[in-house]
């Protein structure tokens, strides 16, 4: 047995795959799928054209298919479906769970996702599709899915294993049987060993755990996340305001909003606007980058502005054109720290955590320690291994203790503001605030050396 | 109900907690962690002092002790357990599954850790630890724990469950049951969920699933995870280098994998050494931060020599200086840029990715693409806003172009690099790299100016 079929998977594979597309040669690209999981040939389809994956995807029997469409990424899925029947989608849609159906649905126009919907044949999955697309993509209600199984406390054992027969084909994975009362409000949770474990006639109300974990839709898929990480969750159960069950978050769902989350805030960062990657075709990834590169342009430009409004006190001390580089990077390197540690803490949200005030002051100090031992450090280079004068030296020095301070600042307060404004605070160290601190430290540092050296 | 019991966590409680351990009020103690999910009362020790928190885990059973203390941060959990005697470490430990107590024991020394081991009371569990503790932490072999359910092919469904009923207090969670033969090579695995369904004389070979993701003990932590995100597994199966079956890893731990990594990515870009948080204390973050500030300052001095290598030529030109800040800004942004895509890449390793000559051929046409694009705005601003002779345009717009294709050039080639000799790329990102990359930067900048412009 090989240990993980991925590794099957090759450049030479996805070659002999397309000739037998060529060939029409429906026994080989059967064969060859055999025993390989969705995901992989999702994989696969993925670097195929449309008109490829879609003659593959229609080989396939509709569970398989659908399947797979659940794994594609999000550029292959939408110029799939887009090339579909109504119906024809809908065929895929009726075999998968509700949660995958309507993240696949949010793809459509209202108007065709109804369309879409009008063609299910399971009329229960209908009604669970229209229920979860009232929710926020990005709240437990649009994570949720409607399959899992409940027992009522009244139940006993016997009757919840007749439950998990019922569901047995709509419910893959069932982790946690969840105990409701009569009107459907959640109580706890009872575990598929107890179930074992307890005899036929055992009571459900004697043997489920009240002490249960839930969310409420409302709440945003990172909190989730941060839930279900926190106290080590494989599902946990979604209610409504009265408290009454209504869905169920699996952890491989928060796999993928924990990863989404960490490229948005590395892109945040980086400056790369859309959502690409390195396998994008050049003229996307230049779209992508160009505007948070022009941005630094601007930035830079305008900071020869501002140079340029010092230029008679530049020819008079040439040496301090030497410095800019320096002051411009720590200026940078001290805003980016400082915005991630504030970032980190944004994301842990400890109820522990210190109030802005404490921040500030904290923040303030490091800021002061940091400053004072660059500050002393670059001027005792200045003065005594490049040779300059003291007043140079200090110049020097007091300006970067200037911009240490003030970027350490500008690094705090800023993602702390986007975060109260529901803005995702990454961008904080991203290119736009970074080329700001730029032009507020250049500023700075001439401000302190006109007046220093009275220039 | 309140659905998420860590919100009833405040400072308010905090102080009550602090106030009952220095009055010793037991009562008041227990009694408000009654029905408190470990995770929080964990994240309430952590804001004690070692002193508080040791006193409050003591007056706790040794079981939900074990379980608090393997949710404390590394700081405090360090602190408490140098505070036990061998043997109250063992008892906490007893009570541990196996992959937690090597986390533990891995704080300790080795002859501390051996101590400890010799005092546990089960010898089954100090015969699993010693045998977790010989694999590398961050290998699959480092993150299993013993603690999983088996079945042989053999078995029918009742000695199936007679096996889950003998392991049920060990092991809290089953997911699956893993399917075995007489030489405990790995075949398969089954549900609970069939487990339930099917009758009891049912054999276990006639319906447990032979397609099975497993992963050696010898597989990097990160690349575990991927697999588990990419098929949707909350519990994946470790075999060793004969396919014997040797623990499991379940997905709890890799949500926190995951988190670990993607701060360490955040850190290796924003130049923290340590892993600190900022909450810690005020020298314990500068001590953090200082080194890499340290290296950005020294390669500004550094610059600082560059640039005063060319001071004749900028005495003789001195809008010259007025575009440092524009030149280096832009190489700094076009190498995170470019070093983050790749990195992207790295991280999802697909079978599809591009070769490294590709990549090169790709990663040039962007950068002259975004070269021109940019060398072309700048000329344009320079002339025909800013008023400057076209030469002068024209040697910031080509400085401009040259150092977007270098700082393309060393932004692609860096994380590749660093990933071959087995170093974490995102450090391409970080500090180091970018002030190489300004230093570079400013080189090219004064050398096309001294050409062009005949200084």
């Amino acid at each position: 047995m090989e240990p993980i079929k991925v590794f099957e998977l090759s450049k030479e594979y996805l070659e002999s795959l397309r000739e037998a597309i060529e060939l029409t040669d429906i026994d080989f690209i059967k064969q060859s799928f055999d025993g390989v999981n969705e995901a992989d040939i999702a994989a696969l389809l993925d670097e195929l054209n449309m008109q490829e994956a879609l003659y593959v995807l229609r080989l396939l029997e509709a569970e398989v298919a659908a399947d797979i469409l659940i794994e594609l990424d999000e550029d292959s899925l939408t110029r799939v479906i887009y090339e579909m029947e109504p119906s024809e989608l809908a065929a895929y849609i009726d075999q998968m769970d509700s949660d995958d159906a309507v993240d696949i649905l949010n793809l459509l126009t209202v108007r065709e996702r109804e369309d879409v919907i009008s063609h299910l044949q399971e009329k229960e999955k209908s009604a669970h599709i229209l229920d979860l697309l009232r929710y926020d993509e990005d709240s437990a209600g649009g994570l949720m899915a409607k399959e899992f199984i409940k027992a009522n406390k009244n139940w006993n054992v016997i009757q919840t294993i007749e439950e998990i027969r019922r569901q047995a084909e709509k419910v893959e994975k069932i982790y946690s049987i969840y105990v409701v009362d009569n009107k459907q409000h959640l109580l706890g949770r009872v575990s598929l060993k107890k179930i074992i474990l307890a005899s036929s006639d055992t009571k459900i109300a004697d043997i489920y755990e009240p002490e249960l974990i839930s969310v409420p839709t409302h709440l945003d898929e990172e909190e989730v996340a941060e839930i279900m990480r926190r106290y080590d969750l494989e599902s946990i159960p979604v209610v409504n305001a009265k408290n009454k069950l209504v869905g169920r978050i699996t952890v491989d769902d928060i796999l993928d909003v924990i990863r989404e989350q960490s490229e948005e805030d590395m892109q945040a960062m980086t400056g790369i606007s859309a959502d690409v990657e390195e396998s994008d075709s050049i003229f996307r990834i230049s779209k992508a980058r160009l505007p948070w590169l022009l941005i630094g342009v601007i930035g830079g430009l305008m900071g020869a502005k501002i140079i340029g409004f010092f230029e008679d006190g530049l020819s008079k001390y040439i040496a301090l054109a030497s410095f800019i580089p320096l002051v411009a990077a720590t200026g940078g390197n001290v805003g980016i720290q400082s915005s991630s540690l504030v970032v980190q803490t944004l994301a842990s949200k400890s109820v522990f955590d210190d109030t802005p005030w404490q921040r500030f002051i904290k923040g303030l100090l490091i800021a002061l320690l940091n400053g004072v031992v660059l500050g002393l450090f670059v001027f005792a280079v200045v003065k005594f291994i490049y040779g300059f004068e003291a007043i140079f030296g200090f110049t020097i020095g007091l300006a970067m203790f200037c911009v240490v301070l003030l970027a350490s600042f500008m690094g705090t307060v800023t993602p702390l503001v986007l975060n109260r404004f529901g803005v995702n605070p990454a961008i904080a160290s991203g290119p736009f605030i970074t080329t700001a601190n730029d032009l507020i430290g250049l500023a700075v540092y001439f401000g302190v050396a006109m007046l220093l050296l009275n220039l």
